[in-house]
């Protein structure tokens, strides 16, 4: 599958996804600026992908200083540069985590080794939780299964396997026959622009679907399960989702379809009670008008919040969690902390 | 609301819905290849407006001849004006209905003023049929009351009221306090383009959403009613339409919204036992790429079925359909047979 972060030789490279499906093409991101600008201008996007671009920007920042800096200078030099780079996109809570993480292992030891040790090691984790998600989730599809999924928890987003897409590609890597639906993801396409490529990349049966015609799908018996992924899963196993996501739960209770959800450890949310105590956000009307809509007034929220009731499972990549998701999830995620 | 036919003076004018929302212009359809490129190229869309403006379409053709025709050759000429008009959409059933009841009416009298009366009588129908529409369902709309709507079922495909919009229409002409939101209706946006349009013309407060959205409305009881309209509605009631439909009567299903069809007589076809005798147009996968989406197999079905059982009612010009429907529609369209 493609990568959306390549580190290779000590040289960052970036998948501008802006350009993405007409144009595959990599940023060499030799310098902080060009990582901000990555970040700032949604080249990279998908929380951990910003998150491990951010770990690496540093690390491009640091090599670029004099050779004999003191440990102090070490320091403030790392400290602006993550400083800096948390401004290129303010909300987005995995770069921030990532920059922090990255400044606390170098206070222990000042050094371009460790930074870098630690940006591959966040790095690294992140791929393996996604093999984990992939490992938990591969026995849900069956040879032959149709799957529907929504928005981008691939590659793209994450490293590797993605998350809702993991089990689809150690799947197709083991051979499985399977087929994927992908609802483009009204408004700002993320299904039709990059699950769908990244996975027609990969050699997957991919057909792509307007988000409204699952239903269709669904009445006619081709889909076997649904699964997609998470910005959050709060403690009683709410999904918040991107917006359709909800939508599709509804449609999987009345035609009993599983609907499953991939969450990695980060995104369990055990301190938010419920998915009533999330504000959504909403965005611009310009997303939704595009030159061919009246202009009238838009109703664009980001994102849905699926109430636990309507998901079969959710598949962490600590193990699936089945219903009641309230003790699942505490269960399964007490136990490693 | 605005007209997609105006007939005034013996001059014929069809709003070019092609340029919508951008631009309302009014093609003068002074000869015969103007109205036949007009339906051809889908300036003029929806079954009835095609019916209609391919009458006015004989009319304006007729009154091109030169004045002393016999009634042969009247009825010669009107003929192959007929035959050529419909090639311009052979798949329109309004259209070719339209251009043999102009000529059945001119074989008992070849006159100009004969096939003219004929086309008034059609458009005038079809204003009467809407408005019957509109009488039965206007009840079902209560001051401050939110509905959803989707495609286009207006006075843009129709004539004057509409069907789904008549209901609204009549509300609003009586002052009576209301919300419309409407589905864009991807892939090709007559929710966006037509419909949003043609109720912020008049004055109506609307708001547009993805079709994606309605899931997150019904879950926060911002809907209270669903009011589409339909291709056709088979003898058990189940009910062809826009793709997307059923997507939205599931989820009034799901959380408990009525949810009501608008059907004139000329859409009920008690012919066809029931959906699943209907064969789905599927469309060509540009209407879904674009060129956003990746290059990859698309599943572009135009029209879904609803089942009968998800069904609330159906808004008929001789009345009201209530379960069970297949016994109801009987009824009210036996009455009149």
């Amino acid at each position: 599958m493609p990568a959306a972060i390549i580190w290779h030789d000590d040289e960052l490279k970036i998948l501008d996804q802006r350009r993405l499906p007409g144009a595959v093409s990599y940023l060499a991101a030799a310098d902080l600026d060009t990582v901000w600008n990555a970040i700032n201008t949604l080249a990279v996007r998908g929380a951990p992908a910003i998150g491990i671009a951010a770990a690496y920007g540093l690390v491009v920042a640091m090599r670029n200083t004099p050779d004999k800096l003191t440990a102090a200078q070490f320091l403030e030099t790392l400290n602006a540069a993550g400083s800096h780079l948390k401004t290129a996109r303010p909300t987005a809570v995995n770069l921030a985590w990532a920059v922090d993480r990255v400044i606390a292992a170098a206070s222990g030891e000042p050094s371009y080794a460790r930074i870098k040790a630690e940006a591959e090691s966040i790095h690294a984790e992140d791929r393996k939780i996604c093999r984990a998600i992939g490992e938990v989730g591969r026995a849900l599809i069956t040879p032959g299964c149709r799957i529907l999924t929504h928005c981008n928890a691939g590659s793209l987003a994450v490293s590797e396997l993605g998350t809702a897409t993991a089990p689809l590609y150690l799947n197709h890597a083991a051979n499985v026959p399977f087929k994927v639906y992908v609802g483009e993801t009204r408004p700002l396409l993320q299904g039709a622009r990059l699950t769908a490529w990244e996975l027609s990349q990969a050699g997957i049966d991919v057909t792509l679907i307007c988000d409204n015609m699952a239903a269709s799908l669904m009445a006619a018996g081709q889909i076997d399960l649904v699964i997609v992924g998470t910005d959050r899963v709060t403690r009683n196993g709410d999904v918040v989702n991107k917006i359709g996501t909800l939508n599709l739960a509804v449609l999987c209770h009345h035609y009993d379809v599983p609907f499953y959800v991939a969450c990695p450890a980060s995104s369990y949310d055990p301190a938010t009670p419920s998915g009533s105590e999330v504000a959504i956000e909403e965005r611009d009307s310009s997303e939704v008008l595009g030159d061919q809509a009246a202009d009238v007034p838009v109703f664009n929220p980001a994102f849905d919040i699926t109430p636990a009731e309507l998901v079969s499972g959710i598949i962490t990549d600590r193990g699936l969690a089945r219903p009641p998701l309230a003790i699942a999830l505490a269960e399964l995620f007490q136990r490693g902390d």
